[in-house]
C-alpha cells in the first residue's frame, strides 16, 4: 500500500479536518478502545461523516471500533463489514473488494466516508487493504489517514514503562514466528509483540530460557474497560483464557548516550 | 524507568480521567503538534490541571507542546522548564531534579500536576526522566501516563503508507549511529529513524548504496502547520535547513502471511 506523491518535495497544504468533506475517504484510528483515547480530529470526522465503515470479525457480535465511538454516532449510515480472519492474502483482498466498491460509490455520490479501525490505521490494521483498493479508484487528494493510539502505547502507559529513551531501539512484530522472535531479542532494547494470544506459553518458555521472563509485561484488551487484563508474569495468561488481542512488551536492555559516546570515541 | 506493580496479575481498576485529581501526577502526550491530534483524555486532564509542566529547549523561544494545547490553557500555573539538550545522562537527570522536586511538592499540597510533552511520553521523551524521579517520591497509584500520537505515526499518515501489515517487523531507532542503522536495514521490513536532522546526507548515501533511496520518506515538523516539510527524496533535505525534528521511514520490504505459511510448511 503506497499512495506516494509524484513530486519528491511536498509543499505544506493545510487540510481542513474540522468536518468530513463530501467525496472524501478517511481511514481513522480510534485508539485501543477507551472512548476518551480518541483524538479530537478523529471525533470530528466521525461525527460529521455521511457513512461509517466499521469492520468486525466473524467471531464478535459487535464492532469494538464502533463501540469505542458510540457517543459520536447519530444518523450516519453504518456499514458493518464482517471480515474473515484468514491468514490468506488473496482471500483477504477479495473480502475487502465489496466494501471498497461501496466506499468509492458513496464518495462519487459526494458523500463523506470514514472507515474506523481500532488502534492506528497503519499498524497491523484492516485499513491497509481498504486503502490500497480505494487508492486505485479515487484521487489521492481525497484520501486521508488519521493516526490513532496503538495498543503498544496503551500497554506501555498502563505499566508506566519507557518504550525508548536515548539510543534505544524498539522492534515491533507479530508473535507468530518464534524463530523470528528469538532473533529479534538480540536486535533491540525493547521488543513489542502483537497477536501474542496463542503463543503466550511458548513465549514464556523462550523468555525464561533467555533470562528475560521478569522483564516481560502482558496486556490483553488494554483500555477496553473491564475486559482489560494486565500481568507481569506471562505464565498467568498461558492458559489461553486472555488470549485474543494480547500485547507483550519485553524490556531487554538500555542503550544510553554514554554507551554511544564511548563507541564513537 | 519502571513503575512495575508488585503483584504479577493486575485486576482492572477503573481510573477516572475526566479531570485531573488532587495530588496526582500525569505525564501527558499531546501528539505531534496539531491541536486536533490531542486525545480527549489529554485535553480534559490539561484543562482541569492545577499545574502544567512544559519542557522547552534552550534554543526555542516557546514550548511547542504548550503551543499545541494553547486553547486548553486558562488559569493553570505554568512551569516553563528549560532543559539542556546534552547527550549526557547524569547532567540530564540533574537538570530534571528541580522540576521533579516542584512537581512532588505541588502534589503533596493536593494540587494536580500535568507534564505535557510532544508526541508520546514513553517514546524518546523528556517524560522518562521526570517519571523516574517522581516514581521514587510519590505513591505509584497517583502517577499516570497518557499516550499521544508519535511523530512516526503522523509521518506515515501524511504519506498514506502502511507501517506494518501481516508479518512485517518495524524497527524504530535514532539515526545517530550509522553502523547500527546499517545493521537494522537487514532486521525489519520498515525502519523508522528519529532525530535524523544532522544525518540526512549520510543516510541518503547509505540508502542509495543499498538500493533503498526511493523507498525512504522524510517528514520534518510533521503536523506542525506551515513548518511541515515532506519529501520522498532525502537529498532535498540534506542541506540541513529542515534538520531539526526529522523522521525518516524506510519501507524495506513486506513479509506476508503466505511467506510465513511457506516457512511453516
Amino acid at each position: 500500500m503506497d499512495m506516494a506523491i509524484a513530486n519528491s518535495s511536498i509543499q505544506f497544504e493545510s487540510t481542513d479536518f474540522r468536518r468530513a468533506m463530501p467525496g472524501h475517504f478517511y481511514a481513522v484510528g480510534v485508539g485501543p478502545g477507551a472512548p476518551d483515547l480518541v483524538t479530537l480530529r478523529a471525533a470530528r470526522l466521525i461525527e460529521s461523516a455521511d457513512v461509517i465503515i466499521t469492520p468486525r470479525s466473524r467471531r464478535s457480535d459487535q464492532s469494538l471500533a464502533l463501540k469505542t465511538v458510540g457517543n459520536l454516532i447519530g444518523d450516519q449510515e453504518i456499514v458493518d463489514h464482517v471480515y474473515f480472519m484468514q491468514r490468506d492474502v488473496s482471500k483477504t483482498m477479495a473480502c475487502w473488494m465489496s466494501v471498497a466498491d461501496l466506499s468509492v460509490q458513496r464518495c462519487r455520490s459526494d458523500k463523506s466516508v470514514v472507515q474506523i479501525t481500532l488502534g492506528d490505521p497503519l499498524v497491523y490494521s484492516t485499513s491497509c487493504y481498504l486503502l490500497s483498493l480505494i487508492g486505485e479508484a479515487l484521487p489521492k487528494k481525497t484520501i486521508h489517514v488519521i493516526p490513532g493510539i496503538s495498543a503498544f502505547q496503551a500497554t506501555a502507559c498502563l505499566f508506566g514503562q519507557a518504550l525508548t529513551s536515548q539510543e534505544d531501539r524498539m522492534l515491533m512484530m507479530p508473535a507468530t514466528d518464534l524463530t523470528a522472535v528469538t532473533a529479534a531479542l538480540a536486535q533491540c532494547e525493547t521488543l513489542v509483540l502483537y497477536k501474542a494470544g496463542k503463543h503466550i506459553a511458548q513465549l514464556a518458555d523462550l523468555l525464561e530460557q533467555k533470562g528475560l521472563l521478569d522483564q516481560a509485561r502482558l496486556a490483553c484488551y488494554a483500555e477496553q474497560g473491564e475486559k482489560q487484563f494486565l500481568s507481569t508474569n506471562l505464565r498467568d495468561a498461558s492458559n489461553g483464557v486472555h488470549g485474543y488481542m494480547a500485547t507483550v512488551i519485553v524490556n531487554i536492555g538500555h542503550r544510553t548516550w554514554d554507551d554511544q559516546a564511548e563507541k564513537e570515541s
